[in-house]
């Protein structure tokens, strides 16, 4: 049995440090230190999201951390649902404010007194902004590393629109972002609408994004939400209509965080170290010249060669000359995550080849094919002619993203299970298919009987609108009358 | 007499908000919004940094935001300076915290326990880092956007050295960065060893480098500061020699923030708006269709050509597609500091022109030409055929960056005064030079009866070593006794 399969939970907290993520060592618990290669992959998951906002046509902004408390009370389920996570500043130097501030746990609160400025008109609308910034939650449970922190790194896309049809229809562009980005970071999840009591604190309704970890457990990777005009009404955001008939807006929020990270490094990474996303990998190709006693000039010039030819096709290339072994070397890199690692020594120099070797080449259970390939070695490493090299890495980066998608994918469908009495959903792990009748007592009966979270019903995305993943009839899973209203649920994070 | 020279803090307040930098509206005072316009020149401003940072093999981090009060106080001078400017974070939900938390005025004290951990060995020298975060100072004077705020956008640098020489080293680095910055942003600074009472809390010694604003008042651009071991001994920064003993290590710091933003809107500015340097520009090049009643599809399908042409060129090329007339374009683009707009018309097309408008086009004093040109208009407008584009777009950036550079030289240069009185010092306006016995009564002359703040002793840096910029003999400007200390005063911000 592997190390991650036996003690996943370890097996991540050290996996995280060791590949130099970031470091867990600062002096307030909940609180890590972004170390460069954790902050590089951090900004490439972001340049993705900034990529995606532009788009969209969503305009970045960035609103002050502090909130004072007067503006944060507004929104009464709001203050109730964040209230006793907030990080309190009280004095500045030795002067006690009459109103204190707060932290921004999220940044609705900030935002929404300028909206109310900035939004007049029918013609100001669809209004889509976002920013990415920290946000601050005293959580009391235990932290971990990029999953529970106190300090989180945030992405929260904010929109306003004339009607409540509008928003739903920003929600589904939401979605399909959503979409894209799984994409990107080869990473399958499925979609519920929250039960009523896990929406957001002051939404309509809540979609939740939720990833299967190895341990069978899920992480909420993204949500979005619909405010209706919950928010609209105190912070009175109005525009005025056509006719001159002024209205509250409807509003959106979509959020995410680097929780994508721990997502990332929980479902692909291995006993060996982090496997990284070809698109967001810091490093997607690094060069390691095999040298010996002759020749290593040559060799080192041809690393260099190689590293400028597959930067200019743009990709992220580099040439490890440190001054390590060649096994040191592809540990580190194999640890780091890197997707792929090309070898050059001087009989490839002779030949005019090059060693392909992707991350997961050591697998049992993957094969390492090329069309490029004049010869394989032992261990899945490709001999291919370095007049071939921008072609085969693509192929080779694009081939791993599959591979790592498919096993991705295998995780999630192996363990969607159905349920149908609260015995089983309590013997049982991963995402649990059942029937609620939707009715309270039977809610509670499964959370506590069941030692399981309901994630809510499951949706998808039908053309341009979100509609049930099934509908077929059951019995609810705590007091057996029949129902349609299919839920997931599960141990959750 | 403009606007902006009749009411400078006026003129600059309206202007920034009317560009789109920021909105001054939030209800915390000192703490603005960041309009998309001006986190967009922000994030042009923190590419060059971050590019500086790679060229010097700094590596970036990201520490958290909050501080024990139990680290921050470990550097006496340092709590001393910084402690009465704190923000206080007391309480986590309902709980008040044993150890009161603090967001960072700066991270010193956030990285040092850390540094303690990470540097072991003289292999690990020098150490280089950077950060690019929000500060926080609770300012109780009157707060000024970019200028004086209380959450700050900072970047930091710190190193570790082996020797108090490799930091100074380190120093000379840092100043040629600086150097480059200057140049990117068309920004002339003077250099000078501040006195004593003004170096940073903690420091051994602090180089600052400010400019000359057109109210004739110095804003402090960057500073850079030797630590010497003053940090390292409390934080018990160690490295072992390779002889195995051990020894503190010598550190510095570099810091720069959002007041480049104030530097460039002060100094660069005019009645019309913001005058951007072209490297740091959102949009480098607007083009605007100038469309009559018919071939407007012919001039937009041109414009849009206009623009993939210079995009591919590598420039920030925008189309100015918007439903309002030309006229309120043209004031539009001028107002956000546009260094170079385009215009094409039907007659242009007809005759394969584009016409090209420096920033500065309409100044008296410019005078606009180009090698391109085969026609000039009134009001600085170059007709240039449109196969030249690309060469005159660069070549007219080229231009204007030299201008904005030029004007920017002679307005310090201009108001670089010499004074030998205090009544002299009192009553002049701008960098003034004089000499200073060293004195400690005179200082307190000069700064209360002058009415001037100390920059400090002028130095430049010559070959790799940092030197007073003149070596002249004077009288002290409060005592009249003979000096060879030449130093520089100012009214500052």
């Amino acid at each position: 049995m592997s190390e991650k399969d036996e003690d996943f939970s370890g097996w991540y907290n050290t996996i995280i440090e060791e590949a130099g993520l970031i470091d867990k060592r600062y002096p307030i618990k909940g609180m890590d230190t972004w170390l460069p290669y954790g902050l590089k992959l951090r900004n490439l998951i972001d340049d993705i999201i900034d990529d995606e906002m532009e788009r969209t046509n969503h305009d970045e902004y960035e609103f002050p951390l502090l909130i004072p408390q007067t503006e944060f009370q507004k929104e009464a389920d709001h203050i109730e649902g964040f209230g006793a996570e907030v990080f309190w500043v009280t004095h500045g130097g030795e002067t006690e404010f009459d109103i204190p501030l707060l932290l921004r746990p999220t940044s609705e609160t900030a935002m929404y007194p300028l909206f109310k400025l900035w939004i007049r008109s029918h013609t100001d609308l669809p209004f889509k902004t976002y920013q990415t910034v920290n946000t601050f939650r005293y959580e009391t449970k235990q932290t971990r590393s990029f999953i529970r922190v106190r300090e989180i790194h945030f992405f929260e896309a904010h929109t306003a629109h004339a009607t409540y049809e509008d928003a739903e229809a920003q929600i589904i562009e939401d979605l399909d972002i959503l979409e894209r980005m799984s994409d990107s970071l080869c990473m399958p999840f499925v979609l519920c609408k929250r039960p009523e009591w896990d929406k957001f604190a002051g939404a309509h309704y809540t979609i939740g994004a939720d990833v299967l970890m190895p341990d069978l457990r899920a992480l909420q990777l993204a949500s979005v939400h619909h405010y209706k005009t919950n928010f609209a009404e105190p912070y009175e955001i109005e525009y005025e209509d056509e006719e001159g008939d002024f209205h509250h807006v409807h509003q959106t929020t979509y959020g995410m965080s680097e929780r994508m990270i721990g997502a990332i490094v929980g479902v692909h990474g291995d006993d060996q170290g982090l496997r990284l996303p070809p698109e967001i990998a810091p490093q997607q190709v690094v060069i390691v010249p095999v040298i010996f006693d002759e020749a290593s000039e040559d060799v080192l010039e041809a690393c260099a060669s190689a590293k400028e030819t597959l930067t200019d096709a743009g990709f992220r290339a580099h040439v490890d000359d440190r001054d390590e072994t060649a096994g040191f070397k592809y540990n580190d890199l194999e640890q780091k995550g890197v997707p792929l690692r090309v070898e050059i020594g001087p009989r490839d120099l002779e030949n005019d080849n090059a060693v392909l070797v992707p991350r997961d080449a050591r697998q049992d259970d993957v094969t390492i094919e090329s069309q490029h390939a004049v010869k394989t070695l032992g261990g899945g490493k490709l001999v291919i002619p370095q007049a071939d090299l921008v072609d085969a890495v693509e192929e080779q980066l694009e081939a791993l993203k599959t591979r790592m998608r498919q096993a991705a994918d295998a995780l999630l469908e192996e363990n969607l299970l159905t349920v149908k009495t609260i015995e089983e959903a309590k013997e049982s792990m991963g995402v649990l298919r059942t029937w609620w009748c939707g009715d309270d007592t039977c809610a509670e009966t499964i959370e506590e009987e069941g030692n399981k979270a309901v994630l809510g019903f499951p949706r998808t995305v039908e053309g341009d609108e979100l509609v049930p993943v099934d509908k077929t009839t059951g019995s609810c899973v705590a007091c057996q009358s029949e129902t349609d209203q299919v839920i997931y649920m599960a141990k959750t994070y």
